[in-house]
């Protein structure tokens, strides 16, 4: 599995992703799953990935030899005008990878779905998630984060957690707690993280870690939120038998 | 889908359900799925299903004749000498109830898992987690609760705030944030629950209640929850960029 969040916050753009990959529980490694392309002050694209490893890594493949190969330079991911554009790029090969595997007997097993986001001169900052079909949906005001992989243990923090007005520096904060969660209740979940922060008008990564598995902060606000959780539990009304 | 938790503290058990039920989001309703069969000063038996409703309700209908009707009165769920022996009835049962619907051309479609508890004269107070195959698997020390349905949303909570010492005010409390959780993420899970604590030698239920949709408590504790974790958050040690 895989857990990968991305926010759209007031300042800016913020994506985590965790490393690991798996095939059963007795074959497990390290892989990143997130990748940025970027062309100073003219555009910066990241794009998270969960799914069959063979599946984003051609994506991946595709759309970095696409952008380099004079022959197939039409479209590339470094040329299309708009982060829309982008995503029917990014959702079109997609497809086209996953088709392939499909034609030999893959069926549903090579599936795979992206977070893909940045911000192109000329546009604002955007973030889309693209299905395993090719389409893809946009963020909103009302839905202005998406998840992949392992959704749903790392999701009533971010419910209750999330405020376009936070800094960074929060944002960042609340992810690690979502992921910290998830880690806990799923294996295939695991460190080192990514973080990729990106401010309005860059056109480069603002800020970007690995968070690796002895990260002395992450292990401070692991453990400090189980401290925490246990007095905002103590604080509230009390049930009567 | 369902949320159902069972708890085994130190003092007895606890077990809470939603009451939710859908075929597709166009058509749901709310029934009971918290039942118990009672025989003062004997036994006390908690059986809370998630799954296909034909299936449960069927399980809990032949349960109950059995438990009442002469003829099939042996085995019975009210004279099994112990809750290992219970959970083999229940687990037969329903491995019974779902054949019956797969021979028809069920598949997978009509399976059902099944938390039962109690305490029989004579033993201990107990879980178990009964699947569709049968089988069924005991809390332990290290396991001390099961959850079926949908799980994941309420589990980290559980995992960082159950402790066995715990008294069922707030077993009950942990119970309402998690169940709070979930419902905030899944429109499958819904009020009113179910709520039913048994302390050790009792052979009846110590409390029971219905937590119906405007319930003034659990409202207060699902609002509470979002003010203490945002107050919890802003104790954690900042990251900086």
């Amino acid at each position: 599995m895989t857990y990968c969040v991305g926010l759209r916050l007031n300042q800016g753009l913020v994506f985590m992703s965790d490393t690991r990959t798996n095939a059963g529980v007795d074959n497990f490694s390290s892989t990143r799953k997130l990748f940025t392309w970027e062309v100073e002050g003219d555009r910066l694209i990241t794009l998270m990935t969960a799914g069959n490893l063979a599946t984003t890594q051609s994506l991946i493949s595709l759309l970095d030899e696409r952008s380099k190969t004079a022959a197939d330079r039409d479209p590339s991911i470094l040329r299309e005008p708009t982060m829309f554009q982008v995503a029917r790029l990014v959702g079109a090969t997609l497809k086209e990878v996953i088709s392939y595997s499909n034609s030999v007997g893959g069926e549903e097993k090579f599936r795979a779905t992206v977070i893909v986001g940045g911000q192109i001169k000329g546009g604002e900052p955007t973030l889309f998630m693209v299905y395993p079909e090719g389409n893809f949906v946009e963020v909103t005001e009302e839905t202005p984060f998406f998840q992949i992989g392992e959704t749903k243990y790392g999701k009533p923090i971010l419910v209750r957690g999330f405020d376009p007005k936070m800094s960074f520096a929060d944002a960042v904060k609340l992810l690690m707690v979502s992921f910290d969660s998830t880690v806990k209740s799923n294996l295939s979940v695991g460190l080192p993280f990514d973080i990729l922060c990106y401010e309005t008008g860059d056109f480069k990564p603002t800020h970007r870690k690995r968070v690796e598995t002895d990260d002395e902060l992450y292990h401070r606000i692991s453990e400090g939120w189980s401290l925490a959780l246990k007095e905002a539990f103590s604080s509230l009304p009390d049930y009567t038998l």
